[in-house]
């Protein structure tokens, strides 16, 4: 299955529309904007990501033969209509926040300026992408405000939601902060670290808990982790420090110990201390098994003597809001301004802008939503990311982003780096947006 | 990003424990098993699915030169292993329950059979594969047995977790009884139905309402879906009724409205009496925004004259309960039974049949977890499908699947049909199942 660039990877309602567009000659200029609505209850802010990959799709839109063939088949298309999508690219405009930048509800993280067909057919998949990855990588700042002295490292590719959502999880969660993934592919198609230790079958299909400890050391003797919960976690940390004279002669060198299930503090604190009477004081102790921002802060505000910790289900499914109220709007279409004013969802009119201000102490003050070409104060978070269909420059690379990423986290006001909400962070409107608001509901007055 | 078939889509340790396997010679047979440890507080039982893909990952398996290149590289890995794995293929048995198959906790789904290395290898994706597809098939369920007759179709892709979500959350859902999916790209793969109506951004493109509902039509006029609560839903109505004689004269038919805003059971009363009052009686009324199972229960509860529902986001991140407590899991190795001990996570050992006992009226009474090849009474729901790493029988057709379905949802006990957690379903363990886990235990006190 071979299908994350396919253009047909979206609404039917894209393509039926399109056809009206096409059909009405509506070729001329739309701008379209990605934004949340709201933030979820359990959100303070969210963490941009996913922009390289939404730059990817649009750079490669297409469609090939054998899918036009297939559209022709369903019946519901015109044969010159067919046509027109075999020749269709995509030659817009893009501005965006960069990836790692903090935002807020209603402001645009994303804009496209583009003939309408080819900024509303992208629709499906450009939310697809920034959606999920926003999500995991606001989580992921969570995860990483409560543990900044931690090893942090994405295990959640498993009940990840398929095969992507494990690849993204990993990409959006290093940005945020965390150290690398266990996600093999994701190490070699994002370059980033991968990290792993072993499992519970390893030693169970070994008679002896000890043999397996040995023989897993053996494979790769400078990378052991040992997992020690899979009969008892405190009689398995006295058994590795009964092996570790073994170890050591065999030029083994055994760096950590992995717990995962139980009281994850109770077990750290005996395990501790049988490692440090057994003078094995530079081994440390890793733990997994359901965890997430409130267990991390639980077992943090209890002082338990681990070291790092391995975030899956939770992480990659943001299980505590596992989705966000967010959308790809049209702002604006043949040089005029346009709104939506569906009840609970009205939107913002026009090419927006959103300028950030700083207090004394470099801490982030207030965001101004403003129109595009408003004069403002602060640092414009909108730049542009690609004219003409084509990137204005190549990929910033992870490690950059994830230092952005954290100077971001740095300057949030402090109220919005904990788990709880924390009273909103102030996004003004501006004036001429408010006005062009009214005018837009003028104009639009029912006929 | 071609990687939904990459060997590579694993955790890294599974990597380093086969590693470990290699060097000690360990490939003797072992037996893996997926299943649930406990449902979710929001779930009465789950439907098995995700099947064929789990096959055709197996069927596929294998590590391109490219990929041996990239493992090298890493320097985890020795010469003599990442040969081993160039010519790694899955040869394994497996059995399964049929997709569509009802299942409880502790209940296997797949069973994998087959040399240590391959069964392990293949853990982190075959998780990945088989967790979410149930998950949504089994929300799905949910949403079918509250409304039955109701046309219900996914509209999940957009904030469904990456693009591989969006494909498995359309079949998922047909599976479990829904009508189709708006994804245009899973018509295509799963040959499933699609569905689609138009977007507000269409109707904002136009400076007058009217008109965009009339062009739209226009440019397909045998599928006509008009979307009604861009400015003012019951207007809108009364404007469709106004523009009825034009349409009928264009040849056009309107097949229906769709709200996507607002209170949905006033708005559809008002648009229903709306049409009928117009003699539009035919014209039915398709709603959609925020759906799940409990806002469809009110809607159907309030006797709203809807006839059908876009269900998108909760559902295809299944978003009251976005994982499941699933494991696969080593339950024997070199003919012996295992089980791991970690506190809260006791397995069941050995291969294991479950035996499903109907009562006289044909619903399930209750089933039985037992051990292969014991006798039991009822249907065996593990069957086998894949014998030396090859299908033993062809896809089953996606309707096919989806009528089995519907089948067992019928003979589903009442109390478990309904939103509110029911009595738990009763799953019997054999007495020889027993006998084998205290075995088991005795023969794994630590050493």
């Amino acid at each position: 299955m071979h299908h994350s660039s396919s253009a047909m990877l979206t609404d039917l309602y894209q393509l039926t529309m399109l056809q009206g567009y096409f059909h009405h000659g509506m070729e001329e200029t739309a701008v379209f904007e990605f934004f949340s609505r709201k933030l979820p209850e359990e959100r303070n802010f969210l963490i941009a990501a996913g922009l390289e990959q939404a730059l990817d799709f649009l750079e490669n839109l297409s469609f090939m033969d054998e899918e036009i063939g297939w559209l022709d088949q369903t019946g519901f298309f015109q044969k010159d209509f067919l046509d027109y999508l075999r020749a269709l690219q995509f030659t817009g405009d893009v501005h965006a926040m960069p990836e790692g930048t903090v935002f807020f509800a209603d402001e645009p993280i994303l804009r496209v300026v583009a003939p309408l067909p080819q900024a509303q057919l992208v629709e499906t998949r450009l939310i697809n992408i920034l959606h999920f990855q926003s999500l995991v990588a606001s989580k992921a700042a969570r995860l990483k405000l409560i543990a900044p002295n931690k090893l942090l490292v994405d295990f959640g590719l498993r009940r990840a939601h398929g095969a992507e959502a494990g690849m993204f999880a990993a990409r959006a969660s290093y940005i945020a902060g965390f150290n690398g993934t266990s996600n093999v592919l994701a190490g070699r198609e994002y370059g980033m670290p991968i990290f792993g230790t072993m499992a519970h079958s390893f030693i169970q299909a070994h008679d002896s808990e000890s043999e397996s400890f040995m023989r897993f050391a053996q494979a790769q003797p400078e990378n052991v982790v040992l997992l020690i919960d899979t009969y008892d976690t405190e009689a398995a940390a006295e058994k590795i420090v009964r092996l570790m004279p073994e170890f050591t002669k065999q030029g083994i060198v055994v760096k950590g110990v992995r717990l995962d299930s139980g009281d994850l503090v109770d077990h750290a604190n005996k395990v501790r201390r049988i490692l440090d009477n057994g003078g094995l004081h530079q081994v440390t102790i890793f733990s997994s098994g359901s965890l997430d921002e409130y267990r991390l802060k639980h077992m943090i505000d209890m002082e338990a003597p681990i070291d790092g910790f391995g975030v899956g289900t939770r992480l990659d499914t943001s299980a505590d809001a596992p989705y966000l109220d967010c959308a790809y709007k049209l702002e604006e279409y043949g040089g005029i301004a346009r709104r939506k004013r569906s009840e609970g969802k009205v939107t913002w009119p026009g090419r927006k802008q959103v300028f950030r201000q700083f207090n004394d102490d470099e801490s982030m003050s207030f965001d101004l939503l403003t129109l595009e070409g408003d004069e403002a104060e602060g640092k414009p978070l909108l730049q542009p990311v690609m004219q003409g269909g084509k990137r204005l420059s190549p990929a910033t690379s992870l490690a950059q982003i994830q230092e952005y990423t954290l100077s971001q986290l740095k300057r949030l006001p402090s109220h919005l780096k904990r788990l709880v909400k924390g009273a909103m962070y102030p996004v003004q409107i501006s004036s001429p947006l408010r006005s062009l608001a009214l005018e837009v509901d003028e104009r639009n007055s029912p006929n």
